[in-house]
């Protein structure tokens, strides 16, 4: 407890609450839009968490032992930034005058990286919590992996607020559900039970027990807490750190709190409150201040600027200390939270592109992923691995890799996470992990599951986490399983995320350089691999860096860069050996043709015009040709090109017969190719 | 229980389920791939269910009154295949020889409309049992709305099998929670608990306490069954008749049961057992008939048919002295379960259009949904409305709408769902109440949180089940709620799953033109629909009707038909205005330009070519502009054409803030088009 708030008592925890209240109303108010009703309810939950037990420093969002918070109820956005601007952090009163603003620091829901303080952008419901869960494993990894008798430099909790909303969403199951089996005993949900959601009171569609459901997760549970008694909440988050298992707080709050006409009722959620109603709201408060004016005693009172400077320098002490016994560990420590590579990173993948390309091997590419990855993992002791339950046809583990587990003894560390069948929970996780720092987090799935993770994709990229999604079985080529596992429309449709990087590798060679990039990247990747075996195709050393170029030219016939051709095959994946499978039949036909493999479209889009146009001369006819939908290809052959695809459902079949029913074969190149060609000029 | 079973006793149902066995086995044998682990660990479970309680007439799978069962975890899909051919429906055994093949019966997920029998596709975890929650909600609400005293014509269970990975996803809390919410006291739920999925002993990442879990959603949980025995299976069952909630039976088993070396591991799951383990397996059930042949006692067990038409022709007899009390009732029940539209519908909605073009709001298109929800639902009283908690923001209530929900009389009927902040979970209901028949359901969320149910959408258009998704906030012009909550590859990302009919109205009248084609549609709609309002804009009749086309022109300056524009502008939904807007000074700068408004891409290019070409004339530069990434675009423009779009994610400030930031004016489409026209020859 901070030493002002003890020695003024209870009326400090009221203004410190109340200071909460009208920041929010006040900014919601000025933006003419926003969520006062939860900031209104979980004022004091606030004060509880933040005043007496968040350890963090308002100088430093950085140091890397602070408590993590989450607001997985996002909308409620104005709480955290009463509760930046009040503890200390760098976020000035103008900046929420500026609520909801273009460019301000205070979006409409938190922004990590906008807003110092904010652990990760939340908005989407549920996934505040899935991140945090994350957060809490990365934690519990990197204290057993560093940690050492005395030294415990890994020693930080993980709290999250959430609403309704957040537990009835799907990944709020998966979330908890892998929370509770891994026991991550150091977090912590304080649950805002206020019985109202969007469309009124919850009752009518939302019955569930919660309590008991989270304890059959095997969590520790508060019931009813008084939510608007700071002592009672206090005393929970004592109880929670004794727990030796996640735990929920149930919260009993009243939306709106402080309003006197609107708490209690959904009206209060998502709308201002209006100059009235406030002005009822600051007499009922005695909150004698105008808009955002905030009394010098309640700046003194929240101010935790100096309380957390101090608690850093108590562990930086404490992680010198470390440093002098284990100076390899502080130093690997230091590069892991820091989140840079390895010294050794750059060569050790020019040495493991050579082998693959000298092994030239003709293997499934998630089968060269899987080879990959246990090259890579010697170098990249954060490599967090994982699938969700799919592990023996994702390919995602290794020969090394050690299953994280809990037994008896809590969490046992390790670098390799089943998640269970939970694709939306796992993505999710990912991101809290990534955004916690420490690992470089991998999960698989088929690809066609990947809609069941989208949005968290989405946040990936929103969030530009480093998180490598591996999706497999990328195409029909999966075969029997049928048209519900057999990714279509997935390649083309994950392309359009903004910022997101997909790569479709067409061999072994592709497959390494395609990691590597993923891995230097400071955002998310996705690798869409083959189950069926893809030829090798040999490059020069030239073509084998060009592969980082996203797209370049694997083929030219006849091979001299002096002519230009007269049609450019542009082709992904497991398509790239179709592409060149046709290129013979058209050199008889007297056609030359280009081969381009363009394992990555954005990446491609980013190369600087010079290198576009030379691996797609403008004005030559272009035919694409992947195994999915046509529509997406017409951006780079254009109107009167050729997109050799599949703009159907697949079947169930075997794979060979699936390529011939839906004519993607050489021929279909060829003929594509002659009618482009002859069209030409 | 069938006669025949209980003359021959205990012996009987080991026959009838080592006979499901061994089609299993043999079948994934001869596929040499499929799931053998789930048929034969529920093989007894299976028939307790079918032989002893299912209501079922093979010989017409459509009997409206039939129970739906439902295989959730879909890879199983032999033990559905076995039970459908031995209980007498149109599968002959030729078509279990050619399991997983091309244009087999039999794929290799069950596939609603290729097997007959089979009441949904399922395959994609979670899914199936959201369907049959939607199934078991529609049977309550036509019980409550056609049944009379004396007179139960709606009077049917619904039975879903399920097994870890369903209970791992996410989308199993959506819908278990909503179904105990609901009271759905005939949906009943057997779930496999064999303690393995594919990465080996769930134990390791699934450690719910699932029974406790499934009683905190109010359910009704039988543990502890032993799954290897018909009649503690047949106990339970029993038992859940008299819940009066729905009913979760916890069963024990084995999975892979009856394979020597491989039971119990999930080495059985997913690949065929091998011809010397299937030899094994057949020594050790004592199984001397070769593969697919099947002897005439176990024909004879299996066999349905008679007791099936027996209760059909009770069930019809029941029928028809319904008819002649409620001979209305009977007439709007068939209706309604063959999905028929009423005879005045075609005049509802040309009375509708011609009003809502003689209004001539400018109003959102979201507002003009509900208006016109509002006109279609008093023709139409199959529409079953709902949100995922954002009625009051997606606006898909409707005056007269009345609200599903249980008190303690059970469920109460209704036409309006609140479905709770469950996305996925409202959308994977939604196929079921459609594959049910009966009504027409729709249901609201935010554009961007398609994403969330994307995987449901997918399966909508794979089953083409006739609902209705209603997207709103469709763009940046949701403004302050910032990036996370504002689409931007959304539509065009959803245009690329094919079958999905997506519509982007302009205005009021496209947007009850795209209401109408939604409902007559045999398939999935998508309806993305703005926030902010929009203008209307004037049409003459003849363009009022092509609407309908999907895409047509909606000004042509000059207006004089007989000269081509130098420039098409293509637009959709709120940039339709920006296209209008940009006529003027193009034609002061000497540019005729065309306004193509295109509400729905899918269905303008179903269109004959000559309405295409009419629409956008071959040749003339085109400029699309769409609040939404560009890409999509260029399968209508070109490379050499213009895209006026946002390749980025958004931002929070007020709606006009952003089209100005992101440069979504109608002088960036003049820009545009000067710049395409003057390009063009």
């Amino acid at each position: 407890m901070s030493a002002v708030a003890e020695s003024v008592g209870a009326p400090a925890t009221r203004l410190m609450a109340d200071a909460l209240r009208m920041l929010a109303i006040d900014a919601v108010e000025a933006a003419k839009s926003g969520h006062p009703g939860m900031p209104l309810g979980m004022a004091e939950i606030a004060v509880a968490l933040w005043d007496r037990h968040l350890k963090h420093n308002p100088r430093d969002p950085a140091w890397p032992d602070r408590d993590r918070f989450v607001l997985s109820n996002g909308h409620g956005s104005m709480l955290l930034y009463g509760l930046l601007h009040l503890s200390g952090y760098d976020l000035p009163i103008d900046e929420l005058k500026r609520f909801r603003q273009l460019h301000s620091k205070t979006p409409g829901h938190p922004e990590v990286g906008v807003t110092p303080g904010v652990e990760t952008t939340t908005g989407p419901l549920g996934q505040g919590l899935a991140n945090a869960v994350g957060m809490a494993l990365a934690e519990a990894l990197l204290a057993r992996e560093f940690n050492r008798p005395g030294h415990a430099i890994v020693d930080h909790r993980t709290y999250v607020f959430t609403g309704d909303g957040c537990l009835m969403e799907g990944i709020s199951h998966e979330a908890a559900s892998l929370a509770g089996t891994l026991k991550l005993d150091k977090l912590t949900v304080l649950y805002d039970d206020n019985g109202i959601s969007i469309d009124g009171h919850v009752q009518q569609w939302f019955a569930d027990d919660t309590p008991a459901r989270f304890a059959a997760y095997g969590w520790h549970v508060v019931r009813a807490v008084d939510g608007h008694d700071v002592d009672a909440v206090d005393r929970a988050l004592q109880d929670a750190r004794a727990a030796g298992k996640p735990t929920l707080i149930c919260c009993k709050t009243v939306i709106g709190k402080g309003s006197p006409s609107k708490a209690g009722t959904h009206d209060v959620h998502g709308a201002p409150l209006g100059a009235d109603e406030i002005g009822a709201t600051r007499r009922a408060l005695g909150w004698p201040h105008p808009p955002f004016v905030m009394p010098g005693e309640v700046r003194t009172l929240w101010d935790a600027s100096e309380r957390g400077a101090a608690a850093q320098a108590e562990w930086t002490q404490r992680f010198e200390a470390y440093r002098k016994h284990y100076p390899a560990e502080a130093a690997e420590f230091e590069r892991r939270t820091q989140g840079t590579l390895p010294a050794q990173w750059r060569d050790a993948v020019r040495a493991m592109v050579r082998d693959v390309d000298c092994a030239a091997e003709s293997i499934a590419t998630r089968k060269a992923s899987q080879q990959t990855i246990a090259v890579l993992a010697r170098v990249l002791p954060e490599f967090l691995g994982g699938s969700a339950d799919l592990t023996g046809s994702n390919l995602t583990n290794w020969k090394s890799a050690v299953d994280v587990h809990a037994d008896d003894g809590g969490l046992q560390g390790g670098n390799y996470l089943h998640y269970g069948v939970r694709e939306f929970g796992m993505s999710a996780l990912m991101n809290g992990i990534a955004l916690h720092r420490g690992h470089v987090p991998f999960g698989g799935t088929f690809l066609t599951f990947s809609d069941y993770s989208r949005n968290a994709l989405r946040m990936a990229s929103l969030m530009k986490t480093r998180a490598i999604f591996v999706f497999t079985h990328d195409s029909i080529g999966l075969g029997e399983d049928g048209p519900t596992h057999q990714a279509v429309e997935h390649a083309a449709s994950l392309r359009l995320i903004p910022g997101l990087d997909i790569w479709r590798p067409c061999d072994t060679v592709e497959t390494a350089q395609a990691w590597a990039q993923a891995v230097e990247r400071g955002g998310p990747s996705c690798l869409l691999l083959s189950r069926q075996n893809l030829p090798f195709a040999a490059r020069s050393g030239e073509q084998i860096d060009a592969v980082e170029q996203g797209g370049y030219v694997l083929r030219d016939w006849p091979d001299d860069s002096a002519s230009q051709p007269r049609v450019v095959l542009i082709a992904t994946g497991s398509e790239v050996a179709l592409a060149l499978d046709a290129v013979a039949p058209l050199a008889e036909a007297g056609i030359a043709a280009r081969v381009v493999s363009m394992p990555s479209t954005s990446v491609f889009d980013r190369q600087p015009r010079a290198w576009r146009d030379a691996v797609l001369p403008p004005g030559v006819p272009r035919v694409a040709v992947e195994a999915g939908v046509t529509a997406f290809w017409r951006q780079y052959v254009g109107l009167e090109g050729g997109v050799v695809g599949i703009d159907s459902f697949g079947e169930s079949a075997p794979a060979a017969a699936l390529f011939t029913h839906f004519n993607l074969t050489a021929q279909a190149v060829v003929d594509e190719a002659r009618r482009v060609a002859h069209g030409a000029p």
